[in-house]
């Protein structure tokens, strides 16, 4: 049985055909441009492989995941150009006649992670991914957490100490939310240039501190056995380390559990993800795999 | 058949007795004393009573509730004094004879609310209890969250403005965490009295800017369907929806989701509990039914 992914991004898609045990046959990256050029691409790479039993994506967002909406499957309200209010699932099932699976790029990336890397042997797993944007996507139970809608971590505020830290932020929406202090972008706002081009260790530590707020907060609200850092940002050798020593100081002890006490143990808790940059497209495999059992 | 119930809290352990429908047969309340003492009162007012099926207890804590530990169903580092490392279970089970089920107090309040309260039909709740410490539980896909412990919301970390609010944090663990800033025993201190005594409008608007700070966070962390606050310091008539206001600012319309920037559909995402403070004992009451068909 062949399934298809899709791990649709902001910047490119990754698509894929594999057996659903994590062994990838193809795969191919497909620049993210207007909607229906994209996905006509997309459809064009299946079309050239056989048929798979379903495609998974794993979508950037804010996407509707209510199956019960009229607008299920679409993008909503991004500010990337000619995205909004798109459909996604629709014209991909139309030309391929195959069940489509949906859901975040994050989430899918925790799924992923969750059925063949870091998460193995786990109930609950978090994904936070810090790129362009900050994502987290969630396994509880080995179930993808839904709820209201899917988690906006990125949004959620943290303390922004602006006597260390006089940055404003760079979410249009909420200004200094974690997104705001952290991500690629606040980065590249902040320092004036792309975050991969800051080389000043004040820079990567101030990063260090704010991941570290996040993760805290993220291990006090959802209680997850291992949380995976991934996304371009985290690209710089000193920051997960230096992440895990802020997460040690600022949970002080409280409770008295290994891994939130012993950097032993917390350096087996945070992780960055063991499938690198497949991480998304494993688990819109993984999402195709639901998806043609009729689970999603 | 008959169940047991017990909300083991700090200051008072609430027994009952119920039928596992919603219908409490008999209840009683026990100060909270000394382990030995306060445990030996519960289990007289079992046997007063037909004997139940099994006993819930939704406890305070931190609680170790890994069936796998050693220290299973123990108190572990609370400051509360004579109650360190005190093995609830064991006493209960052995004097009864029945299954014992074991959450968090908080826990159990938001399996109680999902089950009998605002949680009716819905997938995913939170229950924020708001008392001398702040905490949190959840209820995901009919299931309680868990994972490397249970939630420890209270010791999230939020903004703190100290130009607009002096006060240092009153939490022995963080200072100025969530707790530190707006739990009953921060205002204690901050107010120099009771907060039940506190009538200072200032202060109650200080007070909703930390919850619905807490709230945002809560809702972009793990996306419930409808979030409940409970507890001592909600009785301020004003303070809900207080947070409803600010909760709606903090979120700015992003997702453009009702219950996140439709006041109306804010009223109904953030309630107070509907089964008032009987929430953690009805929760209890469905832990016991959990243990008596083995299922927790």
């Amino acid at each position: 049985m062949l399934y298809g992914a899709i791990e649709a991004g902001g910047t490119k898609w990754v698509c894929a055909v594999g057996d659903g045990d994590g062994h990838l046959l193809a795969r191919e990256v497909i620049p993210t441009t207007g909607p229906e050029e994209t996905v006509s691409a997309a459809v064009r790479f299946f079309l050239r492989h056989e048929r798979p039993a379903a495609v998974g994506v794993g979508s950037f967002g804010p996407v509707d995941l209510n199956p019960a909406s009229p607008t299920y499957g679409h993008i909503t309200t991004t500010p990337k150009p000619g995205w909004a209010h798109t459909d996604v699932v629709s014209p991909l099932r139309t030309a391929l006649g195959v069940p489509i699976g949906l859901d975040t790029d994050v989430n899918a990336a925790a799924l992923g992670e969750w059925r063949h890397g870091e998460g193995q042997g786990v109930d609950t797993i978090a994904y936070v991914t810090v790129g362009t944007g900050i994502g987290m996507g969630a396994v509880v139970g080995g179930r993808i957490l839904h709820g209201l809608t899917h988690p906006e971590f990125g949004h959620t505020r943290v303390p922004h100490d602006t006597g260390i830290d006089p940055f404003a932020g760079s979410c249009p929406y909420h200004g200094d939310c974690l997104e705001g202090l952290a991500s690629g972008e606040a980065m590249r706002q902040r320092w004036g240039r792309p975050a991969e081009e800051v080389d000043d260790d004040l820079a990567w530590d101030l990063e260090a501190r704010y991941l570290a707020l996040a993760v805290t907060n993220l291990t006090y609200t959802l209680s997850p056995q291992r949380v995976v850092i991934g996304g371009g940002v985290t690209g710089r050798a000193s920051l997960i380390p230096g992440v895990r020593v802020r997460v040690l100081e600022l949970i002080a002890g409280y409770p008295g559990l290994p891994p939130l006490t012993d950097p032993d143990a917390m350096t087996r808790y945070l992780v960055e993800p063991s499938l690198g940059d497949l991480s998304g497209v494993m688990g819109a495999m993984e999402l195709a795999r639901g998806a043609a059992k009729g689970t999603t």
